[in-house]
């Protein structure tokens, strides 16, 4: 037997090299997109405390994805207060249009209610096969917990036209009823994500009267998110006690100020739908006016734009989480029309996903909104950087701190219309290759 | 000297393969953008037809690109009508303000007119100094050409908030001057490109009157394209006599059923100009109400379509044409609004860039356009294929038949909401991952 060559050595040497060089560039040809969004908050889901009167449970039904949880189930004791907001899209699904019915009853809040939501199947635009879905799950979940069906409020994520297999989520319910258990929201934001690359929470626990209140809520969304009107899945459990119609005017105006101003991709879901359950179990009645009201509504507020921005974080393919700070327009409606003029804009967010400070396409946003804006008061500034002012570059603008600064992931954008005392924070991200590669084939 | 054993010469090929596969695989990881759009018109720049009293030149006067033209000069002699149309943006460039300003002149008619355009630098944003360069460029073009300053109407395109160096452009005007030539289009078309693909031209010969009339037009457009409000840079030429009244009046109104109706990313630029120059040196003088005027409107609306549809083959990392057309609308205008909400969502661009016939995502784009609609009424048909209707899937419809549809490069999307006689046809692209590499790196 002879000795391999030094020739034949060298080839081998070469042969194994090129291998490795394939293989790498093979893996480099079809990026995995990120397990995890790299924007998704430090420290995982978050330890949220015990609402009283909330249990919770979550169960793989089947409906569309094998191997995870896609149904939760939420129970609310007798005496809770619902209130919720919904999308406003005029093709919006059969359980958005039924929580809408039920949240405008009123005398039942003596009674149990209940909130069941199923993700990979939105049951929108389904016909008359989705309002019999949607009365199909409600009524069952109604008779295993012994609530009225008009107390059972349903939520569906998914595509869009395909008919909902109602069967498989009632299948699951005695299953659910019998895993009902307190401090259950991970298992519950876990079963609710579509396109989500992480659960989403958040909790405080408040002081009112001397009394401890909780606030826990759980949010799923990504893509297709525009919440001008409401917001996409959010669920917000509290042991206050305040009266519906109260509860409902506090979430409508805390909406605007948290899920209102987020935008990942200008689409507005049909399926958007934000509930809030307050059992009433502890503290002092909250009444408008009182310290305790603006105590508890302080603490909603961070909740929710707490769940609003870890949306954004988790917006399809992003790679920044950008704040757009607008001021000095002539009416805070106004403001708000220029920051999502701004975080809508396709050409900022490429130059965002590009690490480019090109403040000429955030001018160019700024001239399309349709508002009130003089070109020559307009000043911009990326983070603490001075880039534009009186209607040209910044004297002191250098490019190189304006590229510097685009390197971080979580970016500041304000722009001062000088003109009044209006003002409005938008919530985006930016536009990448990723977003493409979810959405070109989503279906397949 | 030993032979090769035939495990050298197995080895040897083997590192030849891979080799191959590396630079294949290399190739790919880099991909070219396409040359010319693969929407591009058949056939290329069309032969236009001579329009007496213009003469055009072009050059290379080096404003930002280096090695091609980038400054057109359009000569149009004593008694040309001007007209034309501006964005609105509140943040509009320096000659965008000066062509409207000149355009509300008056009595100057009996005297020449020029046009020039330089591609390369917007000159927008760009404070005072905006201003300076359009004074500069226009009086250096009308002591050249010797037309008054005032009958000089200026562009820019390119990128936003640099200086212009315009003693650059008016270091080529003499040079221009010489070149002034008759059917010079093409050379004008290619002067003004930025990331167009292909230069953009059209025209018609009329027979008014038993006397033959050309119009002959330019454009460039290709991303920052949403021109709800005017248009982006066209240049229409004819010799038809016409009274500035009434041509100011026919180009508003063929605008909207024109350059109004397509859309490539929802940003309107800083820039959009579109002038019309009609040197009245041909036909019978065009009073409304007369036949020759309406073949000349019809003619002119035909050049005007053909020009912004070649801004959509255009569009940045276009592979797909896309005509929206809405019916049965509660009116023209909420069908257009259907229309723009269609064609500028993220998620129906991608889905059709994969091929995906995901008509969900139309459902949701009907819904959140803000404007009447039905969900039960609704009917979307991809093509001839009947998709939806009645609130849910047709029951003729096969994804195969959606499928094999969406695999055409130029596709009908046909929405009918089933209330009124409201009509509206928008023009728009897909969504690429080449729309991301243009923009995510464009100023680098």
């Amino acid at each position: 037997m002879s000795h391999p060559s030094s020739e034949e050595q060298r080839l081998r040497a070469e042969v194994t090299r090129l291998r490795a060089q394939v293989a790498a560039l093979e893996a480099a040809a079809k990026p995995g997109l990120p397990a995890v969004s790299p924007l998704a908050p430090k420290g995982g889901f978050p330890d949220l405390p015990p609402v009283a009167g909330v249990r919770l449970a979550a169960a793989a039904a089947g409906v569309r994805y094998k191997g995870r949880d896609d149904v939760m189930l939420a129970y609310l004791a007798p005496g809770t207060a619902m209130a919720g907001v919904t999308t406003r899209s005029a093709t919006r699904s059969a359980c958005v249009l039924d929580c809408e019915d039920k949240l405008h009853l009123t005398g039942h809040d003596a009674e149990g209610a209940a909130i069941v939501v199923n993700a990979g199947n939105a049951n929108a635009f389904t016909g008359d096969n989705g309002r019999k879905s949607v009365a199909a799950i409600t009524e069952a979940v109604g008779a295993t917990l012994g609530v009225p069906a008009e107390r059972v409020f349903s939520s569906s994520t998914g595509v869009i036209g395909e008919p909902l297999p109602h069967d498989r989520i009632t299948a699951a319910l005695t299953q659910m009823k019998d895993g009902l258990q307190p401090r259950n929201f991970r298992a519950a934001a876990e079963a609710i994500r579509t396109t989500d690359t992480f659960a989403k929470g958040a909790g405080v626990t408040l002081d009112l009267g001397g009394e401890q209140v909780s606030i826990a809520g759980i949010a799923k969304g990504s893509g297709m998110i525009a919440p001008d009107m409401a917001t996409m899945l959010v669920y917000i459990f509290t042991d206050a006690r305040i009266a519906q119609a109260d509860l409902q005017i506090l979430l409508r105006d805390l909406t605007d100020r948290s899920f209102n101003c987020i935008t990942v991709d200008s689409d507005t879901s049909t399926s958007d739908t934000l509930l809030l359950a307050a059992t009433g179990q502890r503290g002092p009645v909250l009444t408008p006016g009182t310290e305790a009201h603006d105590s508890f509504r302080e603490g909603l507020l961070k909740v929710m734009t707490d769940l609003a921005q870890q949306v954004v974080r988790d917006g399809e393919g992003a790679t920044k989480f950008i704040e757009i700070r607008v001021t000095g327009a002539a009416s805070d409606s106004e403001a708000a029309i220029v920051g999502r003029s701004i975080a809508n804009s396709p050409l900022v967010k490429t130059a965002v996903a590009g690490e480019d400070p090109n403040w000429g396409r955030v001018v160019m946003a700024v001239g399309k909104a349709g508002v009130t804006a003089d070109r020559d008061r307009l000043s911009i500034r990326f983070g603490d950087v001075l880039v534009a002012e009186k209607g040209w570059v910044a004297s002191s603008y250098r490019e190189a701190d304006g590229a510097a600064y685009m390197k971080n992931p979580e970016l500041v954008i304000g722009v001062d219309l000088g003109l009044g005392d209006g003002q409005a924070t938008v919530w985006t991200c930016d536009l990448t290759h990723a977003y493409i590669q979810i959405n070109a084939d989503y279906r397949s």
